[in-house]
């Protein structure tokens, strides 16, 4: 499968270009934004594109016509301004969703935060309120994915930390606010890439006991 | 009717209560954020009703109970953090209208701006790309509400001005970006509550030659 990478700089993009460079079965092309960054991946043999999300849905529709599946993992996590909060994990994500349409890529897998689908139930997660914009730019961009007719799975991760990663997870509608590291979430995105059953599936994902691939086969 | 507004304190909001007030018809419930802004309320004999749009659906579905329509004139106009502008334009309006659904009010009025129907065109408007993340908050909440369900109208004015309302419009899919007093709106609003034609369309409006109650007609 050839898996474009929205957001190939950031630290789950970085994890899910080298996990997917080193299978046998999948090339990922590298979405970056900054020329600066190409040559960190270059190095590595993988492909890269240049775009700007804050650009046309053309540009990005361009660099996604070779792709079977869109992977989204861009964006601010909560730690820039908010402007960029609209224009990328909201606005951003959504143009790569037309754009997906648009190039006639039907696979799309967004990697988004735990509890998000819950943003306007009054008992939502309590992380939500620290940052209700990025809480709320999440959600719309979930929701239209969902409306999308794409054949998406939405990621709901936990909190994140660079511990390595244990291939073990827990998966469901509804989770406690734990943790998870990028790199199991990586992991995730490729076993949903290769299981079908996870098409119109939208989970939280946290630290567990189960093989990830058995994992997903419960939702 | 009994017209709930979003956004009472602000320049439309407040000539749209006005004349509301003035007419035979229709009463106006002012909704508003702050104590401090009911007094000038209270001495023109005008409902109130103070809620929060970061709070819940539920406390906004409460003030709207009583009425037989919803307009959503709240807003940063572009000038307040982006924070805002996400949880206010947006998020905001998009709980109105999911409490106007749940207090089972089907009429609902959206104050957006020129043009943001075509956020996503190459070619939109230039004042869009001077407050991106301004457009990008109008244009989710606008494509919400035509998905909604809910029996919507959604006008998009030109620049706003001070001026002195002439009760002349001119009304679009599509219209250069010219001028358009919020006197004139706030007509255009009360017109659009009094015509069901109105229901299910989206339009500019600017400065014009037309009656308003005929130019809507045209649409």
């Amino acid at each position: 499968m050839n898996v474009l990478i929205i957001g190939a700089n950031g630290q789950i993009g970085q994890r899910l270009v080298r996990k997917l460079q080193e299978s046998s079965q999948h090339n990922p092309i590298a979405v970056i934004r900054k020329e600066e960054q190409l040559a960190r991946f270059e190095e590595q043999g993988v492909k890269t594109a240049l775009v700007d999300l804050e650009g046309s849905i053309d540009d990005i529709a361009n660099v996604a016509k070779n792709a079977d599946a869109v992977v989204f993992t861009a964006g601010s996590g909560g730690h820039t301004g908010a402007d960029k909060t609209m224009l990328i994990d909201l606005d951003g994500a959504i143009k790569s969703m037309k754009a997906a349409k648009q190039a006639g890529v039907k696979r799309f897998i967004m990697v988004s935060g735990i509890g998000v689908h819950r943003w306007h139930d009054n008992n939502h997660l309590e992380w939500m309120d620290s940052s209700p914009y990025y809480s709320a730019a999440k959600y719309y961009a979930d929701v239209w994915l969902e409306r999308s007719g794409l054949d998406y799975t939405i990621i709901r991760p936990g909190s994140l930390t660079n511990d390595p990663g244990t291939g073990k997870v827990k998966v469901a509608d509804d989770l406690e606010h734990e943790q998870i590291s990028r790199e199991d979430v990586a992991s995730g995105i490729i076993a949903s890439l290769e299981d079908d059953q996870t098409i119109g599936k939208a989970f939280d994902m946290i630290n567990g006991e189960t093989p990830i691939v058995e994992a997903l086969k419960t939702l």
